[in-house]
């Protein structure tokens, strides 16, 4: 007799990526294959670039990083994902990416970034959603321990003695809403998965909107940090995995929270470490990892692919993870 | 006994619209809700504004009187024809029409303008076709009698002298080559619909298209011109109804092509044709139009609607055509 079911057949599970740009881009990427609900939880807080000059002169919220989730997951043709993707390289448009001015002019017509992501969801077809973490209009403000404050995300992306001088306190300004359908999603999910990202600039501004940490503290889902490859000179400067985690921790209000920390075992190349010094080096193991209250999983998470590292495209780092890598390691994780 | 098939029932009527800008935008609006198979073959010679911006920076071909078409025969939403249409008013996009920036943008990332053609066809899910009349880049090239030459399609609208020094003579340079959609389309119609619209800017660019010309005298369907409400001051002042035919039919080769002219028959308010005067005065009907060889068709054809006038729009005269009025005379014609 035919099995028309399984024998572990199990609902489909829900899966949050919470992050911004291109590591969300990598996650969404490889998971969007597989058979889970992903819901997107994207920062708010990017002010630079495309997205900087869209801001400042039609007072829209930030499209990029909302781009990239949407582009990662959708299931339109190569056509319309190039569309969405495409970097004018000179003109009077040079810097913009079309899918900002996408998802702006249709926040301006409509009135509400809610209904541009509806209907760039629908024309890119895409397989889940893409959700603001909120849709007040904020800035990131963050005050260093000697008493300078970096007034937006993009001027603390060029400051360069973060590590230096240390982080007092950073902060979104004003005080923002947390998008609803965020925690709802947050507190509904089989899985969150947290990174890879920039710590400070896309990971952070997250759970500095009130009530994102307190939702993932709440959540009964699995709680994965995806760590770094490398870090990030003048902000994580020789930051361990479990430091990543800490200051994670430290914003979403409890120690420990993570359940899961999902790593990379190999070490990229000598001559591409090189290339990349200016930047930063690769995020270490330390002994306190070992002995920490997370799950430490690793694999080789490497891209084969060298980075072309144009400077406006997605692909911005010359070491990068592997979409499916990442994707057949967290599906290990996401299954246990 | 039930009858499944109506005494009089006839295929739907292939219908062809030449022209380009407002005046297709309004033929097109008002047919598409009637059974027919709708073409709209689009002049490529605009360079002003948007359209000039994009082709200058970006040398695409020209997407602003193919915009204007799509949005016309859009079954989409309000909310995409809206994005399409949306001009943006200030900041560094501001005279930039959304789907003008949609349309290049697309060129650019497929290579074809006919792909892209495609793409916003599906997404604006659009009844019928845009054709542009050739994907040949070319300007419009003005020859006066007293030997000045005008170049630019946005040029020619800027000189006022026009009508003074009259026209020796116009052309698309370099020479370019018919698309043969067009040709097919004017082959196949079973009526072709010519006008209203600019005389020398947006109606002649089309038969200057070597091929053109000869597929209308060619074609087998009925041929029918929509006479402007308004002359242009400076470009065709007292200008008749036959005036208007006998220099579009010049172009296209032959006297008497035109089988039918429809026109309005309702002068405007005289508050209006005030306001309007700098502009121009309402084209006229003379004996020589009543004599004519085509069948003169008239009806009031007034919008009642005052045009609000915003510059960058798509309304941008106070006297025009009502969609409705204009495509119920037609229909009249397209029945006979």
């Amino acid at each position: 007799m035919p099995q028309t079911t399984a024998p572990h057949a199990r609902e489909t599970q829900n899966i949050v990526v919470i992050g911004g740009g291109t590591g969300s881009f990598t996650v969404l990427s490889g998971l969007r294959h597989l058979p889970y609900q992903l819901s997107a939880i994207v920062t708010m807080a990017d002010d630079g670039g495309s997205t900087g000059r869209l801001r400042d002169e039609y007072g829209v919220l930030p499209p990029g990083d909302l781009r990239q989730c949407l582009v990662a997951l959708s299931d339109a043709d190569h056509t319309l994902r190039t569309l969405f993707n495409h970097r004018y390289d000179k003109g009077e448009l040079a810097g913009h990416s079309f899918g900002n001015l996408f998802l702006s002019t249709l926040e301006q017509t409509t009135g509400s970034l809610d209904r541009a992501l509806e209907v760039a969801g629908e024309i890119l077809r895409i397989r889940g959603r893409v959700i603001p973490v909120t849709l007040s209009k904020v800035d990131l403000v963050t005050e260093l321990k000697n008493g300078k404050v970096i007034h937006g995300e993009s001027a603390l992306g060029d400051y360069q003695l973060l590590s230096r001088f240390g982080v007092r306190k950073i902060q979104l300004s004003p005080k923002p809403s947390a998008n609803p359908k965020a925690i709802r999603a947050i507190l509904e999910a089989d899985a969150i998965i947290v990174g890879p990202g920039n710590l400070y600039r896309s990971l952070l501004p997250n759970f500095l909107v009130p009530g994102i940490g307190a939702a993932l503290k709440k959540a009964k889902g699995k709680k994965i940090y995806v760590a770094n490859l490398m870090n990030k000179n003048g902000h994580t400067d020789d930051f361990s995995v479990s430091d990543h985690v800490r200051v994670l921790e430290d914003a979403i209000g409890k120690r420990g929270v993570f359940d899961t920390v999902v790593h990379n075992t190999k070490r990229p190349p000598q001559a591409l470490l090189k290339k990349y010094a200016d930047e930063g080096t690769p995020v270490t193991l330390t002994p306190e990892c070992l002995s920490a209250s997370f799950e430490l999983v690793g694999a080789n998470l490497l891209s084969e692919t060298l980075g072309t590292q144009k400077k406006h495209d997605i692909y911005r780092t010359l070491i990068r993870h592997d979409q499916e890598k990442l994707a057949s390691l967290l599906e290990r994780v996401l299954t246990n």
